[in-house]
């Protein structure tokens, strides 16, 4: 009987992403031994999160009402777009300065079958066109479907005539030119700044 | 709001071993993505190994109810003594006989401040009394607490004069020698069998 409930608590942690079996098991055996508080607020926290947490109508990020904190707070004509909710945490960790966000839920890309009208770009047109936003920050990843995705926006968005921008390209801080890769290293080249 | 309680759930998935604050984010923001079957099971998993699984009161290791099944259904005259109740469960998957077990949970260690005592020593000489086991494997990790406890128990239970044993010390199956170490490979020669 023990078995069976520790075998399947070892299935149940395996859903993480990241964990095999052994390190299941190491989570499994740190819930049977750990402090009983500890562990009960680990699965509380998990119940409250799930049933608490949505997507916000509006931006489609985060949100435990219909419309997230942001949303509902901030009135920044910044708009910042963003692949993932959790890239929303991201820039707010990084940025100096308040601005909405849209939550495109994916990327364009057509290996996968995914094209324009399957990730969040009609509701980021309709948004723009209900409010004046006088700049568009493309936040997608620095990879070939997030670039992909960005240069679809772009062109869409060009006819509005509103200011966009993309993240600059460089070296990152505190790297080594050594370990840079060569496209990286070309593209913060071009975008060099006087100083 | 929805920050609170994501950053609450971040901070309890650290509890778990191993986990920072990055690796308890994407279990986090899979939690929030995930299936709500997958997410539900985690939790309950969880409150259900906490709210059932005790130690057993025979030999120490995980039970359900107050004798676990191995006590309860194992006739075996050899009893394998180990320092934590998941050890039990790496033997079994090893071993080709039955045998039952008794767990220290822990090991004497002067440094920090654990003698004799504090382990369940006491009782596993208690078990020996009661019933004639034939043989006792001393299956402590090959570490030093893990041998200097095999060596305090070897001691005391030699004038019982019961047949005493220890796991094979030698080099790893599917290892090579060039990484072997040496007090290893030194153990393994010491040992070395007649082909």
């Amino acid at each position: 009987m023990e078995e069976k409930i520790i075998e399947k608590l070892i299935g149940a942690f395996m859903f993480l992403p990241g964990v095999g079996y052994k390190t299941a098991q190491r989570y499994a055996y740190k819930v049977l031994l750990g402090d009983e508080k500890d562990v009960k607020n680990l699965a509380s926290s998990i119940i409250e999160a799930k049933d608490k947490v949505r997507f916000c109508s509006v931006c489609g990020g985060f949100a435990t009402s219909d419309v997230c904190d942001k949303c509902r707070t901030r009135d920044s004509s910044i708009i910042c777009v963003v692949e993932e909710p959790k890239d929303i945490d991201y820039i707010e960790r990084a940025k100096s300065f308040d601005c909405v966000y849209h939550v495109l839920h994916g990327t364009i890309s057509p290996l996968n079958n995914r094209g324009p009208d399957d990730i969040r770009i009609k509701e980021l047109l309709e948004r723009l066109n209900e409010k004046g936003f006088s700049e568009v920050i493309i936040a997608t990843n620095p990879d070939v479907e997030g670039e992909a995705t960005a240069m679809y926006i772009a062109r869409l968005l060009k006819p509005i005539g509103i200011k966009l921008t993309r993240l600059a390209q460089g070296v990152s801080m505190g790297s080594d030119l050594e370990y840079t890769d060569e496209v990286t290293l070309s593209k913060a080249l071009e975008s060099r700044r006087e100083i």
